[in-house]
């Protein structure tokens, strides 16, 4: 997906220039992975323009592997972002209808190719709310990812302005997750696509209470037998420029709350949770302890904020070296 | 229509940042009218969003009346455009699928009200390249116009990507021209529209000759009888930096021939057409005598590949300036 | 007026670009009440250049009505602008001597005719500030739109280096505000102007107490008793960066604070005090209850700071919804 | 004086930044000598604020030496250029009004002081034409030099928009140009001036012919009796874009005509005559011969074009290659 | 390597921001035959900093392989690029001295595995006059290349600049052109590396004749016995602005010239002769016949000198279109 | 040195522009000297290219006197910088390897000429720290600038990757410290260099406790018996976009310590140690008594925090407004 933003403090409606990159949630985590040092291949559909190719030269030169892109009739998705400050938000123009992908429905893609000698497959709740056949071509991978005995972790990801196409994210989400492995949201998704909501209000006002998660991951976990992890993260909104973050993850042993850190300010918050995603994934596959995961994951996230573009442009050592305790901003040198 | 250009010796695929203009055919023409110092109203469709609005801030900016404009659902339409540069082409990447504009039929304008008080009427082959509906709201504009006792202009302005909603150019693009008192195009639409090409070739090589095309206006001429105006701009093409610029004007009386310009460096040529029809239109509501009037016109076009951007933000004073045998380029000051 | 602005964080004596916009106190408050959706038109004088030009496409762009803008000799006003950040104050520099609008005395507007059906006079105290015949323009003014039965608004507005043509801006002002039914004014121009300070320091290192603007606004009310409104911003600097902001509202029948913003960071602090005059007009012109004009007043004031440029570029809806307890800055998608 | 310039291709209207540099007729020649190597110091009247402060490092890191500079009241003088291409012309705004030189009167300048030492002294027409505290200094400033014993070079430079407060070019320059040893100008000046052409018209339609200006010369020389040489530069006008350019020199001892350059595509031509007068100071400073020192400044002004800004970012060496015979700009590496 | 370069029309010494990009002889052929489809894999070393980074992302993003990449000490080399213009040449500024390349000897590249299955092996005569080490890994490489049974072609490309380790251009080449099937040059390499010239000047005053290359070819032919094709692209240099561009190409069966391009004006020359390389091993890969290989080569170098950057992001269809008869530069729409 | 900048938020190798400072640690500090008025001169070795000449020219247009500056072989030092935001440090990359001044030893500087009639000397611990010749030149500078009478200062500025030519910080900053009457260093330099410590951690967590200095400072005092001042900088690193910064200053005769500053968001803070240099050398030369003297530097120092570049551009009475209390950031006009 294209992304083009204006600059900071301009209106977009006001703005004679934007910055092209390239993003989208699944994207996202591929790029974050490929960084971390594992190999990843990322599956779409993209038009044969020059569009379709910047995206694909975008990817190549993050080292995700492209072989599972294929090239198909319709536009590129666009989306355009307007930066918000202090208690101005920012604002997301969607502009992603009759995108290849959007049209591509399940029978593009061979999945048994795709998935041969994968181990961990991952998606979002975006996919599935672009249309009807992307709905479809979602559900028939997470199906073929547990036949080829991949583990499926699923982003909730949920846009309220996307889910328009007839069914909806409950449904969807619910046939979806059924299969997964490893479920991961943000504080407001449970409750926005399951109506899992804390006893007690857990966001309430900015504020963030990360204590309330357990009980919304319990709920899931007993909904959706198959997960084994569920992770939360925890935005406390301050301002647009300023935020709290944090991150629980539930697993069948125990509930784990990440250190809270105060981002201020915040250069660019898009695509912060996918960094989280892909933290967590990155951990597991490394085998470490949840709490650890977890840590590492809040401490990736955290990072993108400090980055601007939807792609969290850090490295494993730069997450690690925060996870551990920096944070300080000493100039290296 | 948003433009997305990539900077100069830049191609679309590897840059990061495009440069917001706005754009279109009717557009143009509405905005260098309306500098001329000729009342203009703009009659489209727009979406509800920051780009519709920038779209119309735009317009009003440059003094275009614009209560025909409806707001209805879709998108707004947007081409990226990539700047040739000598032997390498300038490319347009449409991504017009959708519009609002392109959505919205016949039904959506009151074309009673909105050509009340009207003298003339323009429009494009563009309009109803763009969708079925359009199609249909095109020439139910024309057919609107000519009742009214509005002057009716038509640019042919062929495009072969955007002509693929079913019927061709030729079979629609005819019922149009039936309806027009002025109808202007290149030095190819007449041949790409209606297969009408000067015997002995007029376009060869990158040269062009203006003579030919005394016999294709009459050919038109006598295939839609109400026209009493024929005009075509002659471009010759030496580079994608370099080209002649001239044009013919036909009437039932004579064919004019204007001076052949040579522009070197060419800074931006979309819009020189519709700069050429603006030129035009302007000085026959002048009263003009043709030959002064293709002068104008001719001389408008010419400017308008100094200026980037697809309209023609010069003044009255300038194209006459220019008309009247500037051009040699000493600094005013 | 144009605003030429060096780049954050860069002093202007080394700035090799400068971004270009527009503004004033006057226009900004018009262009905030268009926006709003209210009929506005400004009255100005602008030299016949370029930059007069670009001035008039900006307020055109932005809705406003410019019949009452008349083209006299001079100069157009410019100001010059280094942003400050943290300890480092934000610089203006002007140079508006002998503009047009500075020459331009009483008799180059017609205020009958400009009048004509207006409900809403609204100048501020930069207009006398900037020459004899300005004042004498702004005197006939504000007495011409009493005389029509328009409401009259006056903002302060105290410019120390502007007020060096003669007269004091307590001579001036007492005469204009002698015929104003709203004052504005921010937590120091009171006492700038007339020399009306609270009893007990209502302003001290950085922070405003509200209360204290009581007794301010009855001196103002008992000295002017054709006021029936006095509102004053309340802006507690702590840096160039971060400032709270609120305001107060005096009418007759009670005295109104507002809730108070922490703004951080902020984008751009100029026409701040102009956005919040248009946030009152409007509100009033609404006929909103006291507390909740004032309420709806500073939140536009608010999401200012957040926007580069001197205009208000915000929707009634944002301004609702930041008054309705907004702030929290999440993404809007 | 301050510039501020649009980007190309962009009409100033439309710009939303401009580029700041500095120039104006004197400092550029004086940059340029100092970069040829000549100690040169440079006297004016700039404002005690950032734009004044800007403009002396601007001066300083070329080299020049400013001792000469006084702080006086007043604003810095501004000109705006929007660069023209093609058929359509550059432009300058001037905003020169009321600047600290232009009120700045002969009284200011200890003459006596600021000559100590000095073996050449240049102004041009520029100066006197700003207003009449400026013609009046400038005057003065040349009857000094020449009772000091410096020889005492003067261009014309006639620029029609600023002889606007009360006295003629003809007559201000005359006094001026009655104290002068070299006598510069450009393909217009001597007639613009003075009225003194070529019999048969030299200028026509673009192009030069340098013949005619041996007569023009004679005539000058005859009316001036001080003069020992007079150039001229010698600009054919074919676009904007695309120019032809050289240079003439008379002298008692003979009439030299330079080779001719095109130039194509011109970057930047303001200051290309200052470029010229600097070359040829520089070069009769070091004893060259006629012809000799011709090329060099017509080299030197030829380059001028290849940089965007007023003053000729060039080395000795860089004139010297051209004069020599290079142009064809093969890489240097 | 890091190509940063000023803004057209401004001194690389008055340049206050730096476009970066990367190339580089080898780098540049290596990206220009990946586009074209061929997979290429790219040898060097670099760095393990950000820059080093940067260009490893570079290059796959442009799905260069980069598994020959080795990482050693050393910085990454860079230059400096002052684009020129008219009659200013573009200046480039070596910074190049003590590159992780320039350091790294024969020893750090294990030709074997590098090689297996390669046909085709390119490099160019900057690499050995970086160092005695870069040198000493030339000669390995070629020497490995013939072992291994690729193609070996060689582009002379002398830079005087770098010249200065210790041993002659004229020596060190020599022995590698000895291993070479495939020499390709400039029209004044040959003369520059080896002496050896056309009878009678082939190059004079920005005028190139082609007819005395074929006497050249013969001659190296004769002395590196293994060559069986040599080719020289042919650029006449009218200015900074404006060559003309050709090739030629010898076979031991004849002799080929190919039409000439007049290229006005030029983007970027930096890289057309890479660009040629490129374009002549792609044709020769596909069998192309000579005509037709020498006819896409000096397409593809055109092409280039449209692009900013060192590299030729052009496709094959692209180059195709020109060599068969485009270069009128029509929008593509 | 220069400085090339990616843009805020942006990695350096994702990077396609960088903005080009000057800096380096004693030369900031001599613009700055120069620019609160005191006449200074800068002692360095340049290497005669482009990158030279733009050095000379930025210290020339801040009055910096550069007689003392060589031309001697090698390439001007670069630093990379990526400035980091919130929890992401700012990075530094050097490329200063075999610069000119890396190159130069004592030889090339005739100290006895540079030094006549110099009052103060001032040079850093990075001078040292980037080869044996450079070590040993600013040995033998410290030792003539003793003889010459004037007072030395020195700043430790510990960069520990640039330590590796041989010696360790620690004998050769004690050699050097041994001549000097004033050290400075920040909050870690004392024991990053000579391992002397509070009792007690004086730095933990981000705070930084001002106390435990007095014990530091005397340490050094005894060690280095010609010290009689010794001044530390405060940071406390709360995020790279918020600091407090203050700092301390010993004399025989007590110790001071200055007023805390919080600094939100940092602009810029490299060169903010220079910053607080140059303002207590200029305090001192002032002959201000010490407190007052330490809250001037402090003050200095804080204001670099909000601006881009290396080099304080603040004036005297900026400095003064801000130590004189000021700070809450009101616009000035």
């Amino acid at each position: 997906m294209v992304r083009l933003a204006a600059s900071d403090g301009l209106r977009l409606a006001a703005s004679r220039t934007l910055d092209v990159t390239f993003g989208g949630g699944e994207a996202n985590v591929a790029v974050s992975l490929s960084r971390f040092g594992i190999p990843t291949a990322f599956v779409s559909a993209l038009p044969d323009n020059d569009l379709g190719e910047a995206a694909r030269s975008f990817l190549r030169g993050n080292r995700v592997q492209l072989d599972g892109i294929v090239t198909t009739p319709g536009r590129i998705g666009i989306y355009f972002l307007e930066p918000g400050a202090a208690q101005r938000p920012s604002r997301v123009l969607y502009d992603r209808a009759d995108s290849s992908f959007a049209r591509a429905g399940a029978s593009v893609f061979d999945w048994q190719r795709l998935l041969d000698g994968a181990t961990w497959f991952h998606t979002t709740g975006i996919t599935p709310a672009l249309s009807a056949p992307a709905a479809e071509a979602a559900l028939a991978a997470v199906r073929a990812a547990r036949l080829a005995g991949a583990t499926v972790s699923i982003d909730l990801n949920y846009r309220a302005r996307l889910w328009d196409w007839g069914r909806s994210a409950a449904d969807v989400m619910a046939e979806m997750v059924a299969e997964a492995d490893v479920l991961i949201g943000n504080e407001e998704d449970a409750d926005s696509v399951f109506g899992i909501r804390a006893a007690g209000s857990a966001v309430s006002d900015g504020h963030v209470e990360p204590a309330g998660y357990a009980a919304v991951a319990d709920a899931l976990a007993s909904r959706f037998p198959l997960l084994r992890m569920v992770a939360f993260t925890q935005r406390g909104s301050i301002s647009a420029s300023e935020n709290t973050w944090a991150g629980v993850l539930w697993t069948p042993d125990g509930f784990h709350v990440a250190r809270t850190w105060r981002i201020a300010p915040i250069v660019d918050r898009v695509g912060a949770g996918d960094a989280f995603a892909a933290g967590l994934i990155a951990a597991l596959i490394d085998s470490r302890a949840p709490q650890e995961a977890l840590e590492f994951a809040v401490a990736a996230g955290c990072l993108k904020h400090s980055i601007r573009g939807d792609v969290n442009l850090v490295s494993r050592e730069e997450v690690e070296a925060l996870a551990g305790g920096g944070g300080s901003g000493r100039v290296e040198r």
